[in-house]
């Protein structure tokens, strides 16, 4: 059984697999770390092995406290792969985009897939059908442009993101609101599009917290799956057993 | 003879203009208001009349300043307007996209002219054939894009725009300008294709200090014109002369 421990620019992410299978996973806090780590193992005492990825510098603590409990694999850019990493710079890969291209390609070996991630930023991922990851992009993410815009501007206030649907915000709210979803919904059919014109059919992706927003309102079809990221963690575990 | 001030987020702009026709423009840092202020007075002694527009609160000192050389109209949401403001909280409507608005309507009267200016925000503002301005909707801009990656992530560099080609980015460098740039080009993009499914032909204008950066990169006809918004400033200020 194993556990795969997501750390983000926001929140942990902590799941548990067995087989391949999703048994359960849990969003909580940084500070959190130390108790929702105790209380896994607590439930889920079977588990052997354990693979951390963090966007942040990891903290040593983290590691020796999962150590405590179980085997661990800390994923970075020298972790085995199961796909080839044609990143110009891999030791700079981001882990959650290496665990996006592991999914990408473990799941739909020999196609063409690209995973769009909407998170704290969205990334773009593409892997090809010799499963060859690459590269893609990286753009601000919807929660990022609601606080840039109040952040770096004199007047614009700080909104919370809203699902409302339009064209002609005539509120500085509603412009905010149309001009960050809109925007984002444009950008991700049009670069969707872009690849599409360049490598034919693909399979699409999308995931990461903000699924909910876009999933319904692109033209492109796209499979939504939410845990996309925690899956490629487990292969990259079972890949880097022993 | 008019003088027109533009007080950006970032910069302040100055112009002078005479029987609608724009003689010279300047931009500089807001700790040089004074001696600029000066200098274009000395330079164009017959400027009789200035508008003076600003997105961030007015300081009463630049006001009085510019008083001592001429007659001075502060550009408010209570200023006369040439078009039919249908903004549900007209007071609340941006003075810079007051002044798109108004040389939407004054440079292509009975059109529907979409106004796309790339600055610190990207702004679209919609006036339709009837001299109605209906709003639009304001979404983050280049730099503000890169410096909120930087600013709201561990990890991500701070990045100057660069003016690139591609789509997949092999390291985080250009996977974050493919991010940005092509991001923001196919949000501009999608969002005119919107406003034309909606409305049929339309004339867009972009504008704003990073046209440059987009205008060739769009597959929709657009007119570039950087001075766009200091020639609606000019016809706020005649409108409002008296």
């Amino acid at each position: 059984m194993n556990l795969v421990v997501d750390i983000g620019n926001t929140r942990i992410k902590q799941a548990v697999f067995e087989k391949g299978k999703l048994l359960y996973q849990h969003q909580f806090e940084a500070s959190q770390f130390l108790e929702k780590t105790k209380s896994v193992f607590e439930v889920y005492p079977n588990i052997t092995d354990a693979i951390i990825s963090s966007v942040k510098p990891l903290q040593n603590k983290e590691v020796e406290l999962l150590s405590l409990f179980c085997k661990v694999h800390v994923l970075s850019a020298s972790s085995k792969l199961p796909f080839f990493n044609e990143y110009a710079t891999p030791q700079s890969l981001g882990v959650d985009r290496i665990a996006l291209a592991a999914a990408a390609h473990c799941l739909y070996p020999q196609k063409e897939v690209l995973v769009i991630d909407a998170g704290t930023c969205i990334t773009f991922d593409f892997v090809d059908g010799h499963g060859a990851y690459l590269g893609g992009s990286i753009s601000p993410g919807m929660m990022m442009r609601y606080r840039a815009m109040h952040q770096q501007t004199a007047k614009l206030p700080l909104l919370e993101p809203l699902e409302t649907k339009g064209l002609i915000g005539n509120t500085t709210e509603t412009s905010m609101h149309f001009g960050v979803i809109n925007g984002i919904v444009c950008e991700i059919d049009g670069i969707i599009d872009r690849y599409q014109a360049q490598y034919g059919y693909l399979t699409v992706i999308l995931t990461g917290g903000d699924v909910h927003f876009f999933e319904k309102r692109l033209k492109n079809s796209i499979f939504a799956n939410s845990n996309f990221l925690l899956e490629g963690l487990n292969f990259l575990l079972e890949h880097n057993k022993n």
